[in-house]
């Protein structure tokens, strides 16, 4: 017997999300653009979640899960494997609750990062840098601790969390003719999918997915997932594989999945820094890349943009700066 | 006989650039942050002015400036000197009004500068790079076209425009201990204390000015306006010397200034990179550094900065992106 499908997150989830992380995670802020918008010919809104709490969308569903737990699992802790984004949102989400976070963490992990997620509370589990591996350690941690395992992506809440920015977007500029988001795991794009859709059948989605790890586009194109990926990108925050749960919710919300190239996206980062003064990272930038290479397709229309998060490397800057 | 003293510009000033402004300028958000409120051990709230139109907080004097004049006036243009964010801001408060902008710049201008003060459709006219020079342009160019000079700081109705940041945040977030600004020419400062002894005559009017351009400290130490500063400071913004009326206006209001070394600037700099998510340029930062550097004096308090602008020259960081 195949194992029971995973129940898909509903615009009602986003909803509850939405009221379960107001006491805690930021209403970011819209801005927009005269100069972008005379560059793209359309009319852009950026949802800056580079401003959310840890620096990344993703702290709202690690948000919504950690407080949707009931009280005597919540008490036991959660656990995920995640040096990334997810990480440091966990930990963070965690603490909000007062409640123990373990993250697995790869050997090899930048040292910077695993001082982030330290800092917010979190108990570092080391591993060997291979999947089997950092699955192996999730469960012994679970097994050892009764800790609920938080996907980064692949799971209902967190996909309802991350629902909320569209759904807060939506509700500030009124209705949009589109809405494109960065695709990794497919848990900002899921989500985005939903709330927009609740809100207003006709919102076109579309995802921004970087040509050196393009399972998402390819998945949907075939109609099968592919679960074999080797990424080869500098978005940091699109490497993972398109989740299962995710690839449904996209091919449910006909989202559509352009690819682009690393050089595209730095160019469109570039404009992001020096127009919108937001410190963004190559893996939100994307978003607005795949809106500039498809100027024909977004003309004239009125745009959300999801900037997912703002966590980059600073050390090579200010080493310019002396 | 002496000249007419200048009237020194009012609160009742500040609402009404307020009013004029509305339809132009950015509403800027706030931003907090928990990590650099536990750093600093006070509450800051950041005034995002590097969000405003043309990158900083400029652009509120020159369009309060340029939408005070009457129509006669306004229809012959206006003029200033400055190849910084003065010069873009005016050229772009010139367009929203449909009338000419011209900008006196002395050789040896940053070129991507003047790129974007010609892109706002501003006329450049070229000189020597001296005082003397840029005066001898700016009043042949009045002569020659009726124009009206707008000066960067040294202004009642830019005074008053620069003031509308501070009424903004104070309206925002309720009342404040203390506010604090980077001070140049005054411009900025001068505004901000009429916009919070306005609202709340306690409120504690912090300027930060570099260690190398620190002639707005000394001027209120020996009660008398330093006329001649060679600065020697990365901050490119605060550069100019203290303007009469600021001083006035700073003495009245009991301004306080601390002197910053570059050093200290560029470590707050970077923190507001890292934790706030802004492109900040150093002569913004240099507030937060006043703050950190005097945990004693804001310790425990309720304190405004206000981020005054994100122009800063990119292409090192990309560089090393590749």
């Amino acid at each position: 017997m195949p194992p029971a499908a995973t129940p898909l997150p509903d615009f009602a989830a986003v909803e509850a999300a939405a009221a379960r992380i107001a006491p805690h995670a930021q209403r970011t802020p819209m801005l927009r653009s005269h100069s972008l918008d005379a560059l793209a010919g359309s009319q852009l809104y950026f949802k800056c979640e580079n401003l959310q709490r840890a620096g990344a969308f993703k702290f709202r569903g690690a948000c919504n899960a950690v407080w949707a737990l009931p009280q005597a699992l919540a008490a036991r802790g959660v656990v995920t494997h995640s040096s990334g984004n997810h990480g440091a949102a966990l930990a963070l989400a965690a603490r909000t609750r007062g409640i123990a976070a373990h993250v697995v963490v790869p050997t090899g992990a930048v040292a910077a990062k695993l001082a982030a997620i330290e800092a917010a509370g979190a108990t570092l589990h080391r591993c060997a840098a291979t999947l089997a591996a950092r699955e192996a350690m999730c469960e012994a941690v679970r097994a050892d601790t009764g800790a609920t395992l938080v996907h980064p992506y692949a799971d209902a809440q967190v996909i309802a969390g991350q629902g909320t920015a569209a759904l807060e977007l939506l509700r500030e500029v009124g209705t949009l003719d589109a809405i494109v988001v960065p695709v990794g795991g497919g848990g900002l794009a899921a989500g985005s999918a939903i709330a927009a859709h609740g809100i207003d059948a006709d919102i076109e989605v579309h995802g921004a997915e970087p040509a050196g790890a393009a399972d998402a586009a390819q998945s949907l194109q075939r109609g099968a997932r592919i679960d074999r990926l080797t990424p080869n990108t500098l978005c940091d925050g699109l490497r993972a594989l398109l989740g299962e749960i995710n690839f449904r919710l996209l091919q449910a919300h006909r989202v559509q999945v352009s690819t682009l190239e690393d050089r595209a996206t730095l160019a469109a980062m570039r404009l992001l820094w020096e127009r919108l003064k937001l410190v963004v990272e190559p893996s939100s930038a994307i978003a607005l890349a795949a809106v500039l290479a498809q100027p024909e397709r977004f003309r004239g229309r009125r745009v959300g943009i999801i900037l997912s998060g703002g966590n980059v490397d600073l050390a090579a800057l200010f080493a310019a700066y002396g």
